[in-house]
């Protein structure tokens, strides 16, 4: 079934609203087993109708949002009867629910209101609990050619979204597209790259029959993506976790932050925090999880010197001798903070962030980590020459990863 | 000048990422004048050729994302080149810049990478100094026909702003399309809603002659944008001010936390942070502020009880009597804060981000700042009933801005 997504509305395309219609809709369509092949957004207009005609003539479905308001901008319904050379009459069904909506709130309807009444002949209203914007479902081959569906929904969420569950869904059903015959799994990396998996993997993958791949790259991370039966997924998974699984951090969509703190309450062990150029998102990433609190109970942000000293035991002649960006200190960070908190786990970071503080020796993008456990202390020296949002960001990530190996590996 | 965005990404039409890039994009073009005619997203793959071809047909200026990268699913640069009807060459200078790339961060350079030093004949090489993916802009009349100028951008927002910034948006200008006809203005507001702007404000901006209003509302914060004749936006200007000048947080795009650490340097003061709830989030936002150790130098995430008696001071007797989430609670943070750092401002956050730990008495969503300084401790209490991110999101705002109104009110 292809399905097409038409998002209608001049705000749209202004930057003013993010439209997130088209990422709801699109995950609601892949639970059924359904896959967008497009979308467009629009602005509100004339535009629309050239945008339904392509659409329609794609497309077996179109769904499609806004416009189904009482203003002179709102022209979705008549586009659409236009598109498909069909009349327009007034539902007196929708009419009544219109009086009744103004009614229940005490509100005066006024006149602008009478043509969110209006449907196309031969099509379906569909109620709108939520809003005075009833939706319309033309069926295929309503106005003849083309053979394609039309949802025509309102764009407010709130309206949207009961609505798609009530109505739309079981007319998808009913026409008889809705069968998931491909499944999806989705397998989270971090440590490594979207082209380490294209060197290693791309032909083998590519060599699975009926098996669809995707990358999803973010900082620090990549989301391989794998569509398709269960055979060919499960041997998708085989390839890659054979060559990556020391990189896999999850395989139900959870995020590095949660799979720590999952990793963490399964083994009994808390975890602390001793930050420098992070400066406490190592701990937001932590506190962003449900029930962190039972690994996580505190965190040392020590962005200067004297706060290293103060707060965590570093020594002012390790400071002296090699810097408060070393290993060095890393280390007295990490076993400071993990024996003044009495956490099982520590991690500490402390880099140059940037733009300024950068010198040839220690360039910017330099950090260094430390974990400290029951077994000692281990650091780490790396280079993540980045800007400032993305350099806390891709630490944050490798200090993360640093604790859940630390876990797994139960050091 | 009529403009097209096409993104490309199977994933943001399966919903597992939001396309925020449309939204983005459409907001800088505004700020130079120009409108969004449309914006398609379509799956990686064979489409992206059609749909180029329909953009390009359609419009002056094509902008593309996605696509750029080294895997096989990659295949914006050859759709292109194959809708222009133009050769492709590998482009020395783009090979030498990956080369670069993989050096300075010690790895190596997978062959998988080279397509990304290919070019179309006769188009530039945009470079991309946070990625590997370099962008390509394809003047009007490349091949022929049509007489479209065509950008092909990187997805990745870290990649992609800088180079709209630096590369796209010069080349606009010299197309000639973009004369800034009007000013704009963007006032930002934290602590007030849209609908605040609404109530009081709408009837009287409209009515000012030649005065375009936008709105951007986020959590907790608005941004007024003001599009006019100088005249006209000064009238715009100062009426908002007259009526909410208490919750303008700046006038030239900045945000909080850089208005804050801003203000705390010109005032010779530093803060320090107290956090339960959030964290670390509101010391990491401090941080983000480059220059920020001048003003910021250590910060407390207090989870526990444990952690608040033994790092900040409070007394197990006021945590007994009043429960971790009270005024009484943040009260002894905030000055615990204070005393221990040296700081001269102290903020601190106690509250319940949920889902779990509510309860009829306390519920989710409930939360207490503490605010101290020289002149002594002050305390609020707040509810802010939101899903886990956004409160915490919405708990570091408050937080910010209570530093800010401090520094502000020399307190």
């Amino acid at each position: 079934m292809r399905i097409e997504i038409l998002n209608t509305g001049s705000e749209l395309l202004l930057g003013s609203t993010a439209n997130t219609h088209g990422a709801w809709m699109g995950q609601e369509l892949v639970k059924l087993g359904l896959r967008v092949q497009r979308q467009v957004t629009v602005p509100d207009g004339k535009v629309i109708e050239e945008a339904l005609a392509e659409a329609t003539a794609r497309a077996d479905v179109v769904l499609v949002t806004g416009g189904l308001g009482p203003t002179s901008d709102d022209v979705t319904r008549e586009s659409l009867a236009a598109v498909l050379g069909v009349e327009m009459i007034e539902d007196e069904a929708a009419l009544r629910s219109l009086h009744e909506f103004f009614e229940k709130r005490n509100k005066p309807m006024v006149a602008a209101n009478l043509k969110q009444a209006r449907n196309l002949v031969g099509a379906d209203i569909l109620p709108n609990p939520n809003g005075t914007a009833p939706g319309i479902y033309a069926p295929p081959r309503l106005g003849g050619e083309p053979f394609c569906a039309v949802f025509l929904l309102p764009g407010p969420p709130r309206e949207l979204y009961p609505m798609f569950h009530a109505e739309v869904v079981p007319r998808l059903r009913a026409l008889g597209g809705v069968e998931v015959i491909d499944g999806v799994t989705e397998l989270k990396f971090v440590g490594i790259g979207e082209s380490d998996f294209h060197d290693r993997l791309d032909d083998e993958l590519a060599a699975i029959d009926g098996l669809e791949v995707g990358y999803c790259a973010r900082l620090g991370e990549v989301d391989l993506r794998l569509i398709g039966s269960d055979d060919a997924i499960a041997r998708g998974r085989e390839l890659t976790v054979a060559a990556f699984g020391d990189y896999l951090v999850s395989e139900d969509g959870s995020d590095l932050e949660t799979t720590v703190i999952r990793e963490l309450i399964r083994a009994g062990k808390t975890v602390t925090t001793a930050e420098s150029c992070t400066g406490g998102l190592v701990a937001s990433r932590l506190t962003d999880v449900p029930g962190s609190s039972e690994a996580f109970q505190r965190g040392f942000v020590t962005y200067s010197n004297e706060a290293k000293v103060e707060m965590l035991g570093v020594t002012p002649a390790t400071l002296e001798a090699h810097g408060a960006v070393s290993e060095e200190v890393a280390a007295e960070m990490a076993s400071g903070a993990r024996r003044t908190s009495g956490a099982d786990v520590a991690v500490s970071i402390t880099g140059i962030a940037g733009p300024g503080g950068g010198s040839a020796e220690k360039p910017v993008g330099r950090v260094c980590f430390g974990i400290a456990t029951s077994k000692g202390v281990r650091t780490y020296l790396e280079n993540h020459p980045r800007n400032r949002l993305d350099f806390k960001r891709q630490a944050s990530q490798r200090a993360l990863d640093l604790v859940r190996r630390a876990v797994h590996d139960n050091q």
